[in-house]
């Protein structure tokens, strides 16, 4: 597979990759958060785990050159390229109707968890859980070691990053549906991914 | 129930709360962590959750006062008292057998993901997953936003923390067996708690 394909604003996508295979995902306005998971294809109860990630590599958001552990803690994913400054999530869980209901929707809102689930669906999947998400450009600063901000990204149109597969695997992304919190300076828009 | 009840070293011990009931979980050596969840009665698929918690209360690690969220973002136990300096961690994943192969170990180490289910067990429950861990103690400082250290507790012996259920659950906690990198002072021994 070798085109760019859409993720549509507010929608999630997902594509099996073989082990090596890379995958490139362009913010391709700047301002869109991607929330990204990892599941291996042979098991999916095997998955990228923020929480044992940040264990891996002591540090809260990978760099280029890191490994990103699922939960059995081997890499499920390496982050090989990053035009962006790097600010990237693993503090925050995905968007759920229970985040849009607690900020007050009344009605049904489009959500990452939501995403995810429909995004595997479309490969006859079910996801074991909603995993914590690696939050590509999500600006969540911690402040004074305990504190955290929700800010627009600072990313520009056409950024992307590459992760490589580290064992066959499927990978999840959703362009958040957030409009209601600056994360994607109120503008939810459509994102882009390439494998290779 | 109002005994004190011992969580013998490396092991795990459950306990169910009713709502409004509070546990006081107290680190009898002042060097040990304690990784806790909450499990709600009703349906465990509904568990205290960290990635959804540090979006409540927009900070990284809970402080007196602060409920504490659930998976379905509602308060699922509240911190109401605190002895200790207030440092816990919300950021690392419940040590698990992966973990100690990954340190060296080649045959089985106790760990806290396996006490958690034996302790559930002896409740007749099976956790829907392991949740990542609210680890009472834990010193897992974050230094310049980014990077984690793992440093032994700042409490001292008889601190303890209180909390209180806000919804029928069952609150499970482990006395971390980590014995090979400094976070219970190389030296893991029991803790106790009492229900009130």
């Amino acid at each position: 597979m070798s085109e760019l394909i859409t993720i549509p604003a507010r929608h999630g996508k997902a594509v099996r990759l073989a082990s090596r295979q890379s995958i490139r995902i362009v913010n391709t306005h700047g301002n869109q958060v991607v929330d990204t998971w990892a599941f291996s294809a042979a098991d999916l109860r095997e998955f990228m785990s923020m929480e044992h990630a940040r264990a891996y590599i002591d540090r809260i958001r990978p760099k280029v050159g890191d490994p990103i552990a699922s939960n059995q803690r081997r890499p499920i994913l390496t982050l090989t390229e990053d035009t962006s400054p790097g600010v990237h999530d693993t503090l925050i869980a995905a968007c759920d109707i229970w985040r849009y209901k607690g900020l007050g929707c009344a009605e049904y809102h489009r959500n990452c968890a939501d995403n995810l689930r429909e995004a595997l669906a479309e490969l006859d999947l079910v996801p074991p859980e909603c995993p914590s998400p690696l939050n590509l450009w999500m600006n969540i600063p911690v402040v004074n070691n305990d504190g955290i901000q929700w800010l627009p990204p600072v990313s520009k149109p056409g950024d992307y990053v590459v992760l490589r597969a580290e064992m066959d695997c499927i990978v999840a992304m959703s362009a958040c549906p957030q409009d209601m919190i600056p994360i994607n300076g109120f503008n939810p828009v459509e994102a882009h991914f390439i494998v290779t």
